[in-house]
């Protein structure tokens, strides 16, 4: 049984997405589904260098033009590695996807201007590929701020910016999330990492044996 | 007297476009005008930086990828270069603008793919800056790879496509030319550059009489 699906992972910096889509990617190898694992912005070799661009690079774009670069990588990753993944009736773990550029560039920077965020409406109508489903990972910031000071790394645009744009982030995840709650489920972040994998396994499994593949 | 023009020039590789454009500019500014001079892919920093990426970068994009990727530098020229230039009353001339995204990407990579030509329609609607006039110069192909044999040049990855992806491209531009004929202007470009020049300057000079600015 082949069952392709697309699932994304949203939520704000810290709330441990990428140690849930590892744990999810094994519980569904270990019960027989082919399963990838991939990110945004990146994914497929020249939406990774457009992510080293985005996130590092010394030259500041116009709004629009960043929200359409992260659209840019967005594509080659869709059709370069989603979609062919899909095709091979797999299921595709993405850690932020769309929801991303709603959040942090027409919330974060833009403030939720409107034609900021109408903006990016028209362009993910042009990328045609919506998630089956679609976490949010939801830590309080001052729980996030906690984690980010107890792990080194490199600090990129986005984590520079200001404690309020973090806080719009937030917001605008959570409102998404109310607003589209048969794509959304909020998941309480706080909790131990194995109790969040179960809630988050239940919901796939639970999606897998509706049959409601793509 | 201000008058906000944004004049854009297209055409195939070696038809004289940066010619052309630097003898209206000095001929404008002369007569008194404001003038810039600008050009894509670039014309702002970060637009560079995608230009560098584009033609010469290590990393092929998927066509949508390609495509979007040109229109995000295209919202950094118009944000950041473009549109401030029109607010202070100045002429825009610019090497190469959207049409160049329908000609090389839509006929020449896709050749003529309805769906890609449609997402490149839908980028052109949500980029909201048209022209006032378009000049394209058209020389015949042969005449243009004669040209190009003379001059030394790092060669870019369009320029690299066979022949017939070229002839796809010059054929595009003079469909797209009679398809908008109030916009476009078809130019000659295989006469003597004062000519072409003067054509050129009776034009523009017609648009700024008849009052029909930005």
């Amino acid at each position: 049984m082949a069952h392709s699906l697309f699932i994304t992972f949203e939520g704000g910096e810290a709330a441990g997405k990428s140690t849930q889509v590892n744990l999810l990617e094994k519980s569904l190898s270990n019960m027989g589904h082919k399963v990838i694992k991939t990110r945004e912005p990146g994914g497929a070799p020249g939406a990774e260098a457009l992510r080293n661009f985005l996130l590092f690079g010394p030259q500041d774009l116009s709004l629009r033009a960043e929200i359409m670069a992260h659209f840019s990588a967005r594509c080659d990753h869709i059709d370069k590695t989603i979609q062919p993944a899909l095709k091979e009736g797999k299921i595709v773990l993405c850690d932020r996807y769309y929801d991303s550029t709603s959040a942090y560039q027409g919330y974060g920077r833009a403030q939720g201007d409107p034609e900021i965020l109408a903006f990016i409406e028209a362009l993910k109508v042009q990328v045609r590929l919506m998630p089956n489903l679609t976490f949010y990972l939801h830590v309080p910031r001052t729980v996030a701020v906690a984690r980010i000071k107890r792990r080194a790394h490199l600090t990129d645009r986005y984590e520079s910016y200001d404690e309020s744009y973090h806080q719009r982030v937030e917001e605008a995840f959570q409102s998404m999330a109310l607003q589209e709650p048969k794509r959304f489920r909020t998941i309480d972040a706080t909790g131990s990492i194995e109790n969040i994998h179960s809630e988050i396994l239940s919901e796939v499994s639970n999606l897998l044996h509706s049959g409601n593949s793509v």
